[in-house]
C-alpha cells in the first residue's frame, strides 16, 4: 500500500471531468468503469460496500452520458457515482445497517436524499459500510492506507471507498463523529452539516444526527451537498443547508481560533507536532490563531463534557428501538450494542433533559465565539487511525474515539475535515468548526487553506 | 341516542377509582369489565376500533389488581385502559394506520410511549380508528352523540371511545387540529401539548405533528399525559412535557384573549350565539376576555394563514414517504392522499422554508401575548360536527376543516379542549390555548373555567 501523503494523494474528483462530458472527451459511463476498475482491484481487501450493481450503474451511466451529450445535464452531478451509507434506505438495495437483526431488510423506500440525489442524476451505486447501527461494533472495511488500521466509523464505508478512488463522494452520517474522523483517517474532505442540514429520511430518532457528504474535493462535497438540499431540504422542521447553487469561492479567514477538545491530551507527541506545525504554518499566512480568547476558554471549559452529554443523550434517544430489536430478534444485536443497551437503561428522562441543557449551554458558548473568530480549527481525530484487532472484542471503540467531535457534533454546527497532515505515512486530519448554518462559509475557508497550506 | 348537554354527560374517569382500588372496593379488572360491556353495546354501531383484544386485557388487569391489591401499583394509571390511535407502533397489535398501503402491517414495536405507559402498568386496550395516515380520508368511526355525523378526525376513534365511555383515556396525534377538532366535535377534553411534548415514536417525518390525551376529565388528561412524558421524555431534542407528577390544581386566569382563527367567518348563528354566551359567562366571572389589544390583532393577522401554512409544510414533509408508499403500493393510497400528493409535488424547499419562516413569525407573535392574557380562548372547531356521507367521495375534509386548529398547531402551543357549549344536541368545544412549554398551566386553567362553566 502506498504511504500517504496529502501533496501527493491526487483523490478521484467529479468537478472537473464536467468538462469533458460537456465536450464529448470523456462520458459518465467511461467515468463509471473507472470506477468500478478501482473497485474490482480493490473492493476484495477494502470492503468498503456491503452491496454494489454495476450493471444497473451502467444503464444509469448510460443514461446520464445521452443527457449530457445532449446538453442537457439534469445537475452538475448528473452521472457521478454515488456510495450510500448503509443507514440510509434506498430503494434499489438492502438496508441492513450492519446489524444482524436487519439482515435482508429491504424496505425498497428511497430516503429524501436519496430522491433528491437520483433527481440530480447521480448513480446510486451500491451501499457503503457502518458499524452496527452507526455505533460501536466494527464492520469489515480496511483503511486504504494501511490494512491494519481502521477506516474509522461509522461511515467506515464511504470514507474508504472515497479515499480508495471508487467513488468521487459518498455520504455518512454523524452522531458523535462519524463523518469527521473517518475522513481524518482515510484522507478525505468531509463536510458534516449544521444539525438538520441535508435531510437524513427515515431515520429521525437521534437529535444529534446529521447527514453528509465525504469527497476528494471542497468542490464535489458541497455540489452534491446542495444538490441534496436544495431539493429535499433538510431535516424537517429546519432551515436545511443553505448556500450557493455552485461551490462557494476559497475565502481566507481574517482570524482562527484554536478548540483544545478531549481529544488534545490524547495526541501522541508526533501528532501533536505536526498540528502545531500546522499552526505555525496558517499564522505564517498571516492569519492569528487565538489560544487564549476568555470566550475560547468558555467553550473549551463546557466543551469538555462532550462525550458525557453525547453518550446520555444518544444512549436515551436509542433506547427505545434497541428495546424493540432486541426483544424481537434474539441474538440480532452484538455484546457492545447489548452492554450500551443495559447502560442506557438506567438514563432517566430527567438526565436526558439535563444533558441537553448543557448541550444548549455548549452551543451559547459556540456562538459566542462568532465576532471573535471566523472558524475554530482543531485536530479531527484523537490522532492517525488506530491498528485494530477485529477478533479484539473488549476495545469498546474499535474504530476510534469520539474524542475530537463529541463536542463539535453537540454542537450542531459545520465541520469540515482537511487532510492536510500525515504523521507515519498516515492521513491526519483537521477539522475546521464554523458557526451554525454557516456551512458555506466554513467550507470556503477550508478550501482556502487547503490551498495554501 | 342521548341529546348532548355538557352538564348530563358524565363521562367515564379513571382518577375517582383508584381509592376504590386501593380499598378494596373495586378492581381494575371490574373496571376493565366495564368497559369492555360499553364497548360490546356500542362498537358496532360506533366502529371507534381497528382491533382489540378483551382476553389479553383481561391478563394484563389481573396483573393490575394483584399490585393494587397489594398496595404496590406502577403508577396512578395502573389497570388503565387506554385506546392507541392507529399510527403508533404497538408491539402486541398491527399499525395499519388507516391505509390499504399498511394492511397487516405487524411491525411488534413499541412506541416510546408505549413503552412508557406499559411502565406505568396502562392496559394498552387496542388500536382506534384513524383517518388514512392521519389526512383526510375518514375511517369507519361515527360520532357517539348522532351516527349520521363524523367523530372529527384524524384522530377519530380515539375521541369516540372516550366519548361513549369505552375507555377513559385514548392516546391522539395532531398534525393539522386532529386531536383538538375531533375532542370538540365528541364532547372530549384533550390536551395538544407544546411541539414534542409527547415522545411520538417511529414516525417523525413532520415537524408539526404532536401526540396528546383524550379523556372525560383533566385529571386523567394530565395523568396519562406526565406518566409518559417522565418516562419517555418528548420528541427527541426537545425539553418534553413538563409539569408536576400529578394533575395541576385548577387555577383562575387573570384575563383571557379571545383568538379569531380561520374558523370564526365559518360559525353559524347558532354556534356564534354559544361562543358569545360562553365569553359573557367567563366575563360574568370577573375574568376579562380582550378582544382588541394589538398583539392579538398582530397575532390573528398572521394567523389567517394557518392553513395555507400547514398545508406547505406539511405536504413537503409527507411527499417523500408518500411517493415511497405510491410506488411500492399500487391501489394503497386513497385518491384524495393521491391528489394531495400530486398537489405536494409542486412544492419546492424554498416554498417549505418560507412557510416555517412564517410559521416563525406566528410563534414570535404568540409570544409576544406571554405579557398580556393567561391563555387565549377560542372555537376548539368551525362548529358542531358536521353530517358525513360515507359515500361522498368529493368532499375534501369528511373529517371536518382544519380552520379552527391550523393556526394553533403550528403555533406549537399547548391547546386544551374545554367541552362546555351543546348546539342543536351536539357538543361544541371551546379551546384553551397557552404559551409554549405552559402545558400545566394551560390545562389548570382549562379546568378552572370548565369547572366554574
Amino acid at each position: 500500500m502506498p504511504s500517504y501523503h496529502p501533496r501527493t494523494a491526487a483523490g478521484l474528483t467529479w468537478h472537473d471531468a464536467t468538462a469533458g462530458f460537456r465536450e464529448g472527451r470523456d462520458t459518465p459511463r467511461a467515468y463509471l468503469e473507472r470506477c468500478l476498475g478501482v473497485i474490482a482491484a480493490r473492493e476484495e481487501e477494502l470492503r468498503a460496500f456491503v452491496v454494489y450493481d454495476p450493471d444497473f450503474a451502467r444503464q444509469q451511466a448510460d443514461d446520464s452520458s445521452a443527457r449530457w451529450a445532449a446538453g442537457a445535464p439534469l445537475s452538475t452531478i448528473d452521472g457521478m457515482p454515488i456510495g450510500i451509507k448503509d443507514l440510509i434506505e434506498t430503494r434499489d438495495f438492502p438496508t441492513q445497517m450492519g446489524c444482524a437483526a436487519y439482515a435482508g431488510n429491504f424496505p425498497r423506500r428511497d430516503s429524501a436524499m436519496i430522491q433528491a440525489l437520483k433527481q440530480a442524476g447521480a448513480i446510486i451505486l451500491g451501499k457503503t459500510v457502518t458499524t452496527e447501527l452507526g455505533q460501536s461494533e466494527p464492520g469489515p472495511t480496511k483503511n486504504p492506507w494501511d490494512a491494519t488500521r481502521t477506516p474509522g466509523g461509522s461511515s467506515s464505508g464511504s470514507a474508504a471507498a472515497v479515499a480508495a478512488g471508487m467513488v468521487p463522494a459518498a455520504i455518512g452520517t454523524q452522531v458523535g463523529g462519524s463523518i469527521i474522523r473517518p475522513a481524518a483517517f482515510c484522507g478525505n474532505v468531509a463536510l458534516k452539516p449544521t444539525q438538520g442540514g441535508i435531510h437524513r429520511g427515515e431515520r429521525q430518532g437521534s437529535s444529534q444526527s446529521t447527514a453528509g457528504i465525504h469527497a476528494n474535493s471542497y468542490e464535489d462535497m458541497w455540489q452534491v451537498a446542495i444538490e441534496i438540499a436544495k431539493r429535499a431540504g433538510g431535516d424537517p422542521g429546519t432551515l436545511g443547508l443553505v448556500g450557493p447553487d455552485t461551490p462557494p469561492h476559497p475565502a481566507r479567514p481574517q482570524t482562527l481560533g484554536l478548540l483544545k477538545t478531549e481529544a488534545w491530551a490524547m495526541l501522541r507527541p508526533a501528532e501533536r507536532e505536526a498540528f502545531e506545525a500546522l499552526l505555525e504554518r496558517i499564522r505564517a499566512l498571516g492569519i492569528p490563531v487565538l489560544t487564549d480568547h476568555p470566550a475560547l476558554a468558555a467553550l473549551e471549559r463546557i466543551a469538555a463534557q462532550g462525550k458525557a452529554v453525547t453518550a446520555v443523550i444518544v444512549g436515551f434517544e436509542n433506547r427505545w428501538a434497541l428495546l424493540n430489536l432486541e426483544a424481537n430478534h434474539p441474538g440480532g444485536l452484538s455484546a457492545r450494542a447489548i452492554a450500551r443497551l443495559r447502560a442506557s437503561e438506567a438514563l432517566t428522562a430527567e438526565d436526558y433533559r439535563a444533558a441537553l441543557a448543557t448541550r444548549e449551554e455548549m452551543r451559547t458558548a459556540m456562538a459566542r465565539l462568532a465576532p471573535v473568530v471566523d472558524a475554530l480549527i482543531a485536530p479531527a481525530a484523537p490522532g492517525i487511525a488506530p491498528v485494530w484487532d477485529p477478533d479484539d472484542t473488549q476495545d469498546p471503540r474499535p474504530t476510534g474515539d469520539i474524542a475530537a467531535n463529541a463536542a463539535t457534533s453537540a454542537l450542531g454546527v459545520p465541520c469540515v475535515t482537511l487532510p492536510v497532515m500525515a504523521v507515519e505515512g498516515m492521513p491526519f486530519g483537521a477539522q475546521l468548526i464554523g458557526q451554525a448554518h454557516q456551512d458555506a462559509r466554513t467550507a470556503a475557508t477550508a478550501h482556502w487553506l487547503h490551498s495554501r497550506l
